[in-house]
């Protein structure tokens, strides 16, 4: 089949004139291949159209992006521009070679964006590194020398340090300075993000991933963002809430590549081609969190992004390598490597340890789901009554953590630092504090124990404060405590019957049990159970450690706390947190069975518009009136053919323009297709004026054409067809709207929401759930609440003689009521949070409730 | 929106008597929410057809699997399951629990499948090992002890061995001895492929690919192809051929799989998930060759799959898993390790180094490129005048490689333990014949850049001879050879100026450079060069040495290769090996710009029926006629309005199976619709039966209904739709068919392959290349060959005195004329083996070479 042949085109192409054609063949002559149907005059018009809407989209908040369209108008630049170039190469042969050069350079701009991105994320990271270890020393003590070092730069090179000191000799008053700085740090990171940028709490994964899987919202990868977090995660860290950095790494090395890549042309036209960028980010964060490039990739992958083509993955690859390249350049930690600890170790394993493996995998599971439940409990309390008070809540929880974290030797250092001590081998004179000891071992396992109550506790309640918060670093905190523990156990275990047929394998007179690796695999559990992922955590772990002898007992842990939390339900802590925050979000990972077609899913009345007839009044009336994102175009609405698709966006826009352009009689009749291609003839002219520079020309203009900002090809499926079916397209190809067509003829129209109610209606009936308890249960504990805060404010305000108040004003009596006012939290089996998508329409995204986050 | 509320069905579904409907209410109440429209008795007749007519397909030989169909079939299956259930556990309450077990059962059948392929293929790679090492060793002596152990086991624990011996102590001997050995070695492997299973030659990677794509190759994975591959991958390893044993692992892992998965009877019928375990082989057969399971499974994503869900990454985590658990636990090695060699390097590098890798990187991307031109080359020669020659063909490339590389120090050994001893630093009396001593240093210079030079021309004619053959390995290895010849030229620069501002990073009198690195870095830069993927590689050089600290030089050498092989076009070797063998296969890495529509590339002459009308003598003579896949199904020639589509298999069996059951009239009119859909009356009957049992009751029926076979709901699009998009709902939905209709009446059906024929066509017109020079060489290198043939027959015959006869039977002097008589191969700009693909028609799928491979 020659492809010059003339093409199907039951709705024929507008042609263009004779002559016309003649040029642009001979232009195109190079490219013959793609003959299109526009000339490159009309080209170029149509890309500036198309450009000018694109940067209007990208502005548009709370919307989903649609990528087949996004894919299309790629394509026609693509075309547009290779035209361009063939034409100015036939015109001009000594141009070439700055057209080359503007192409290279427009191929490369991808590179240069990664490479920038990846740069400034593995500077960004390296800042954070030396202030986070600075900040967290403070705390504890002060260097004579400078102030500005922490204590082991302060210490750098020598073995007994002389010019680092603690606060004061004297325990109590160490204590209360520790406590202190926990709350100054909380209060200005709280502070600091609720007045400048409130997008910056809280980790950012869950909303990143429908950022990446074509949501819009505004601001949440802005500057201020970045620059908030930034300064409020070692903040927030330093205080020694339960809370780790790499949820917020992800968001900072997120918000970097979209500040940057929003310099390049082509990333500001084109919202796919960013998501690619932001995909890499996501992998340059965790690869900087964790010195871990490969598993930040990993992470992008499995959890990160809903659509992972090898161009994503290859992207994402450099951008990890290029930000930990200069992390490592930086050397923040001085020791030449990019992670804080680094384990060896010389022994290997035992089959027999498997079934300890085993045990610690089945914590990491147990463990995963008993603070994702409790944690959206925690969420749910928050968002009812302490949504007002952010800073205090950030504040005191600080205080009370430093003050029930102080007393124990595992919970007072950093998350991170207690980690290192726990997974290293006990030989080779690495003692912390005793633990190796033998007759320390039974306080130790009961310190560890409790270290593993207090930490899950804090998490629970800390994770989704209005303070930069990962998860990660303290979930792997509290597996390393649990590990540490069982290895201890075990070690007694075999020390006590060291000739039992089940130690055979271990050789005499030689250390058996590694405690430290049974901490590294609980962190491994805990890690992965938080966050059901795993090849990830494998490799992040493998890199953090490079213990490679241990990378088949990782594995078997992970399996483990795998199939152990699938039990109790599908999705990580982001997805639960995307659907207890109810964004459109499709998930991958789940697979439905609902058999109903798609027709008993659609909505069947569907505000279209008739291709010919309508006047521009009644069209900026409908518009008016209500706020869907598009309309089907039908031929009328008697025969009801669907002729196309037009966007709210780029409709508006299309009036607008013609406005500008000249007057137009609000009794301009509106066409949406091409005169000639369905033979009406429009009343006023005979000739009608099918491009806007003829309607230049004339005023007062009683016919519009709106085809060009038609979608002549929208997605369209049989009402018959499977819901499941749809589901996939959605997910797969990504449109915004799918449409219903029976043998031609409109039938109706689905979106990803209509799709999402359906399943939330399904699921909810499957599993009916009792919460009025909850409720009621929420409601006792905020009166708890409020009268511990009365009686404190009352007793300061008592003791201090009346100078100081605390917090009265902002804390209303009415407001218990004015929360639960809404009876359907209380009578709807679905989540309250939901109400925004399933009762919203379409347009009605705003009702989620992100402003105050 | 209430789920049962009655569906927007224009073609209203055959509908249960109302009784009936009561009855199938009261069974699904339990399940209510998906009402679907078949009651239960019928759902249950319509699984078996489903299921009968699905165990046919598994068998239809170079066809492809509709992927949209296998789901909705599969969500069927899925609705009638649970229904079924819903009533027993009405019905029955106490059979409830049977039916848990044996819906537990159903669950956990992917696991039972995955844990079982996974032991089979660790078992497999263990006695794999085991043999390989053994029949390796013979070659070069034995043992006296025993004669079934290798060097390593027959010297166990010994520091000097005495048990083994050279066959004998003069060196021409025993080179004649390793000829006269790898001879037989190639002779033995080439002979049993050739005899019981031609598939088990070559790599299979490519092949593999497309049928986890969805292609079906019958026999391809059956037994015999595992049990000869099993067998003779050792003997080609041994033989000394340029060949690793990667590709073949991957092959009879996926070979192990399909085998063990069809006694399961999810599996027996849904080809989709069949699929989802052979991508896990895929990743286990990589896991167990490198020893790395995390490789494995990121192989199996970057290479192997086109589609690559969480699910299948977490089968495949799992499978590699047990795979690689099982052969630590045999242990072949008795080293406790999963790999042949582990590394250490104690020493860290340097900035300035990464000058260095950039170079090893660039030489990776052109030994890439170099050899899959050349490689590519080759094969079209052997394809063309080798195909009969094959047992020849490897013997003889057998005994050349082992003349020409036992010279060689490097050559002579196994590639694997060459790699070993290029690896190793220097420190710590790892000594290989000489290798880190100084004064050796411009002999192993030279000696490694032979090695490089000699292995690659090897495995450019070796990789593709008839024995199962990997290019993992060798390239490698020629990698590893080079990277230490850079390694030790560096050193040697360092050490003749020691003081040069350059090499500052150093320390005074201790070792700088690590030669051994180099050749770890160049192994990665070749591997990711010849298969064209990069994470993978990364992690798999990480787990094969747990060299933590070199993460960022490999990452760097893998990013410079992967950067410079895309220079030189797209698509590892195993891709380029696709586009030789001409498989209509998508390739997901592939981003294209044609700027046409669908209706440019769609057949517009569509043979279609008429639903109906139609008798069946003329239905049959049509299917006779054409062998077209499929046809759509239309209200009539004159509205061509588009009713459905069925495929030729559903067809035929609907036939068969109303013939069999009835004698039915030759000019018995064929209906495809529901009478009562379309109000048609049947001129014969005033009720027509509609179902078989029907049927049964009356002979020479008048009317035969195949509604129920068709696919009401086949994906359709607009004719004016970008063909991109089109493309991208092949790549991701996998449909073996997209029809095209405009308003409702079909325009033209479209196919992957009619989408390959184009992009063929633009690529071929892009670059016209001049096939007839290489024709015209290869022409005369065939001449050659024949001519030095014939003299070594006329000597040896000569020499034995007539008693010798050297293979002049299969050579006719004909066969040059033969094999270039199609004038096609030289006149057309695409390559001969595109015509099969070109030329065919949907069905002519045959013309594909395979058989003889």
């Amino acid at each position: 089949m020659n492809a010059r042949t003339t093409s199907f085109s039951a709705q024929p192409p507008r042609r263009p004139s004779l002559p016309e054609r003649r040029i642009s063949r001979r232009l195109s002559a190079l490219s013959s291949a793609e003959h299109g149907q526009n000339g490159a005059p009309t080209g170029t018009t149509e890309d500036e159209l198309t450009e000018e809407i694109e940067k209007i989209k990208r502005y548009e908040d709370f919307t989903t992006i649609d990528w087949v369209q996004d894919a299309a108008r790629e394509q026609l630049r693509r075309r547009a521009r290779r035209k361009e170039n063939a034409g100015f190469f036939e015109r001009d042969g000594h141009l070439g070679w700055r057209r080359k050069l503007r192409d290279s350079y427009d191929a490369g701009q991808a590179w240069i964006v990664v490479t920038l991105v990846g740069a400034a994320i593995g500077l960004n990271a390296a800042f954070l590194n030396i202030v986070t270890e600075w900040l967290s020393d403070v705390k504890l003590g002060y260097c004579t020398t400078a102030f500005y070092l922490n204590e082991d730069f302060c210490c750098w090179g020598e073995d007994t340090c002389e010019d680092w000191h603690r606060w004061t000799p004297l325990w109590p008053v160490n204590y209360f300075l520790y406590f202190v700085f926990s709350i100054i740090f909380a209060l200005t990171s709280a502070s600091l993000v609720k007045a400048y940028a409130p997008y910056a709490a809280g980790s950012g994964i869950s909303e990143i991933k429908c950022i990446i899987a074509g949501f819009v919202m505004k601001g949440f990868l802005g500057f201020w963002t970045l620059l908030i977090k930034s300064i409020c995660l070692p903040l927030a860290i330093a205080s020694g809430l339960s809370v780790g950095k790499e949820g917020p790494s992800v968001h900072y090395a997120v918000c970097t590549g979209n500040v940057i890549s929003r310099f390049f042309d082509k990333y500001k036209r084109n919202a796919a081609k960013t998501r690619e960028i932001l995909s890499a980010c996501a992998a340059a964060g965790v690869a900087v969190a964790f010195g871990s490039p490969i598993g930040g990739v990993l992470f992008s992958l499995e959890e990160m992004s809903s659509y992972f083509p090898l161009k994503t993955m290859w992207r994402s690859y450099f951008c990890a390598l290029v930000a930990t390249a200069v992390l490592a350049a930086m050397n923040p930690f001085r020791t030449g490597q990019l992670v804080m600890f680094e384990v060896r170790y010389d022994r290997s394993w035992h089959f027999f340890e498997i079934i300890f493996f085993i045990f610690i995998g089945v914590f990491g599971g147990l463990y995963g789901a008993f603070v994702m439940k409790w944690n959206l409990r925690a969420m749910a309390f928050r968002k009812k009554y302490l949504s007002q008070y952010a800073i205090l809540e950030a504040t005191l929880l600080a205080g009370g953590t430093a003050i029930l974290c102080y007393p124990n030797m595992f919970l007072r250092i950093d998350m991170t630092e207690a980690m290192e001590k726990l997974f290293l081998e006990c030989e080779g004179g690495h003692d912390y504090d005793g633990l190796c000891e033998a007759k320390n071992r039974w306080s130790m396992v009961l310190s560890l124990l409790f270290a593993t109550i207090m930490r899950t506790f804090l998490v629970i309640i800390s994770y989704g404060c209005k303070v930069p918060a990962g998860i990660f670093v303290p979930s792997m905190a509290v597996g390393a405590y649990f590990g540490r523990m069982v290895g201890i156990l075990v070690q007694a275990l075999h020390e006590s019957f060291p000739h039992a047929k089940f130690f055979a394998a271990c050789e005499p007179d030689v250390p058996c049990i590694t405690p430290g690796t049974y901490a590294f695999l609980g962190a491994a559990a805990a890690l992965s159970g938080i966050m059901h992922i795993t090849v990830s955590v494998v490799v992040i772990m493998f890199e953090l450690t490079g213990a490679l002898t241990y990378i088949l007992p990782t594995m078997i842990v992970v399996g483990v706390t795998k199939a152990v939390s699938e039990r109790f339900g599908k999705g990580g802590i982001a997805d639960r947190m995307i659907w207890f925050n109810g964004f459109p979000f499709l998930d991958n990972k789940e697979e439905h069975t609902f058999g109903v077609p798609v027709s008993q899913v659609m909505t069947s009345e569907v505000t279209s518009l008739p291709s010919t007839g309508l006047n521009l009044r009644s069209l900026e009336s409908l518009m008016s009136q209500n706020k869907y994102q598009g309309f089907p175009i039908v031929e009328n609405f008697t025969t009801k053919a669907l002729i196309g698709y037009i966007g709210r966006t780029e409709l508006q826009y299309a009036i607008n323009r013609a406005k500008k352009e000249g007057f137009i009689s609000p009794n301009a009749k509106c066409f949406f297709t091409q005169p000639d291609s369905t033979a009406v003839q429009t009343p006023s002219t005979a000739a009608p004026p099918v491009t806007f520079d003829a309607i230049e020309s004339a005023t007062g203009q009683q016919s519009v054409d709106f085809s060009r900002f038609i979608d002549p090809t929208p997605l369209a499926v049989h009402p018959r067809l499977p819901l499941e079916t749809v589901m996939e397209l959605f997910k797969k190809m990504g449109p915004r709207v799918i449409l219903v067509d029976y043998r031609g003829r409109l039938a109706g129209l689905v979106t990803v929401k209509d799709c999402l109610k359906f399943q939330f209606k399904v699921e909810a009936h499957e599993t009916t759930r009792d919460d009025s308890m909850l409720d009621e249960r929420q409601e006792r504990l905020w009166g708890i609440m409020n009268r511990v805060a009365d009686w404190i404010a009352d007793n300061v305000n008592g003791l201090s003689g009346g100078r100081i108040k605390l917090g009265g004003s902002g804390r209303s009596p009415g407001i218990l009521e004015a929360h639960t006012a809404d009876p359907r939290d209380h009578l709807s089996p679905i989540p309250a949070s939901h109400h925004a998508i399933l009762d919203g329409t379409e347009d009605e995204d705003n009702g989620v409730e992100l402003q105050n986050r």
